[in-house]
């Protein structure tokens, strides 16, 4: 097993028996990928102590150290004795990332153990990144940029915001996206992210994003709803990135013709405050005093009415990012967790301009011990298409 | 409510009695949309008996019969009473389609309730669709045909898979797809489908599609993976189409300049299978032996050993469609599920070509008293690509 996975292995080993659990049966896909860099339809455990086996049903094919085949979830007691295992007094399962009928399955199947909760330790793990995941963050990043860098030759006067949309998300996808975009829990969902044109950036969604937009269909309450770009409206770019199993999170404002000065100053607002949340905010820093900056700027410029939302307004500025789009920590009131060196979060500061539609920018950092460092590195200016 | 919703409503109601069940809590996007034609961050409680009720918490501004906004979900309870409901005596939740904590979270909410499983319930009462869910099923089908009908236009000689793909899903939802391919459970996941070249369709999937692909990184391993078409192998297109939320499911073969025979042989057994099953197929069929018939034709024709996949076999010829990717029924080994009018299915006989990649085709069909209605109309040989 590479280091990489040996290194997350025992920090969950740590967290095991600071949690006096015996072992943890990881089976989410994400989780899985983090802790082995495979998904497989099969069960992972981490004892608390000594070397992790993996208990595959498919694919067929996988070899390596600690890949053991099995058929039938309901022996895995059976199949984990058989590997030395002794049976858990206390079994960590991830109940955040899998549905509850497994949950209930394998509390069956493990009727013996005592069953813990595991999700928000290993989503809190996951929140402090390795140099490996920081690299492929700014490989996606900057691939990232290089999309957005040809959003003006995309647009065409008279494009709908789908139309807009599609265009972008096929830049991506040439570029490498991979498509996935992953949330944590069963309540959000989106496609490659969200493209606000005008009135559509004030529509509440049912999801927590920072905007969400009416969406096209009932179905898919997010994002573009169809209507034709319109002058002297924004159209707010938040599409995602996703190379190698990481998501980036990048938002771009664009013009559509002349703008009201308002707009504009609503915008820099908004790039103050990444400014000074960037000046603020290093390993250490309490995530909900950087939120109640922010907050305070916004109030004190006279756009406190509008800050991420109108009609509707999310309560916080930024959130991890990582293999899901809504990871740890998360900067929002009474959010007392601190920013750690090697956090990879995603800052958002965005207001909606009423007439107008979304300004602001969004931008990807790599939490350090000095500061926070910026890996969405491009232009934040409005850009007017025309 | 509109006529639909309410249809939908009084069939759980007739599962929740049969069920000896005082009411059921509806709150994941998926049911939340088949029952009330919306996604919100929220429950509906639908009693065994009378009129149901939406707790919304977001988003904002949503007016209707029925709709009540609510803040705690840990005083569900006291808002429920407030709405002259009486506390259930045996409550259900959707234990398949919710994550375990929202799950325990609930069941302790509801600490003097008993708490029965309806995921399963909820999915049968699905699988019948509506004559409206028809509808939007067959225009899904006709822009997924027309989409289709682009890919000779599309192909470039030296593109890669991915390159294909992206081509062919930009084609999809410029015709107005929404992106976004719902699977249930928590183990599958694939962006908008899958395009199968060469080799690349045998390398096994730890997904229950029915070919797999390794895909481009380990973090996503199905589909395309990056490789050149090659002269003398095939492309599998099995992208999916919703413009709605209902997901039609198609695919077709396309050769890369020359074929050797064996690969039309094999594709005119896919095509003879489609035909029998819908000559077997009607209300009333097992679902058993529909695959049992479709098996065995693969057998007799000299085909059984790479039909559904050769390095890995799928053990299925055909699944539910509808919200989800992977709905019921499912025509596979012991399942004596019968087909019911207004199902509608796809039916999908695949068969790996070593040396040249996957050849068959899959088409959507609705289920009627006297048989299968084909909705994916659309031409099924192998089109060559130049």
């Amino acid at each position: 097993m590479i280091a990489e996975y040996k290194t997350k292995q025992k920090r969950l080993q740590g967290r095991l028996r600071e949690m006096c659990a015996d072992g943890a049966l990881i089976t989410s896909n994400v989780n899985l990928f983090y802790f082995t860099g495979r998904i497989v339809n099969g069960y992972l455990y981490i004892p608390a102590e000594g070397n992790s086996v993996l208990f595959v049903r498919a694919p067929l094919g996988i070899e390596g150290e600690g890949i053991i085949y099995f058929n039938n979830p309901k022996k895995l007691p059976e199949a984990m004795a058989a590997q030395g295992f002794s049976l858990p007094n206390r079994l960590m399962l991830e109940d955040g990332d899998i549905t509850a009928n497994e949950y209930l399955r394998l509390q069956a199947v493990f009727s013996g153990c005592e069953i813990i909760g595991g999700s928000q330790a290993i989503r809190e793990l996951r929140s402090i990144k390795t140099p490996r995941e920081i690299e492929l963050f700014r490989q996606t990043a900057q691939v990232h940029a290089q999309a957005y860098r040809k959003i003006p030759e995309i647009y065409r006067k008279g494009m709908t915001d789908r139309e807009f949309s599609c265009a972008i998300e096929y830049e991506l996808r040439k570029l490498g996206h991979l498509g996935l975009f992953r949330t944590y829990g069963f309540r959000m969902e989106a496609f490659m992210g969200s493209v606000l044109a005008g009135e559509n950036a004030n529509e509440p969604s049912p999801f927590d994003f920072a905007l969400g937009g009416k969406g096209e269909d009932s179905s898919l309450p997010v994002g573009a709803c169809g209507k034709p770009l319109e002058e002297g409206t924004t159209v707010m770019v938040d599409l995602s990135n996703n190379l190698f199993g990481y998501i980036t999170d990048m938002s771009r404002t664009y013009a559509i013709g002349e703008l009201p000065d308002k707009a504009y100053r609503a915008h820099e607002v908004s790039l103050k405050i990444q400014e000074e949340i960037v000046r603020a905010g290093k390993a250490g820093t309490v995530c909900s005093e950087l939120y109640a900056l922010a907050l305070n700027i916004a109030r004190e410029s006279g756009f406190g009415d509008c800050f991420m939302g109108q009609k509707q307004q999310a309560k916080f500025v930024g959130h991890g990012i990582g293999i899901e789009i809504n990871e740890l920590p998360v900067l929002a009131p009474r959010m007392n967790t601190v920013l750690q060196e090697n956090m990879v979060i995603a800052l958002e500061p965005k207001f909606i301009v009423e007439g107008v539609g979304a300004v602001g920018t969004e931008n990807s950092y790599v939490v350090t011990g000095a500061g926070l460092e910026k890996i969405t590195v491009f232009g934040e200016e409005i850009v007017r298409l025309d």
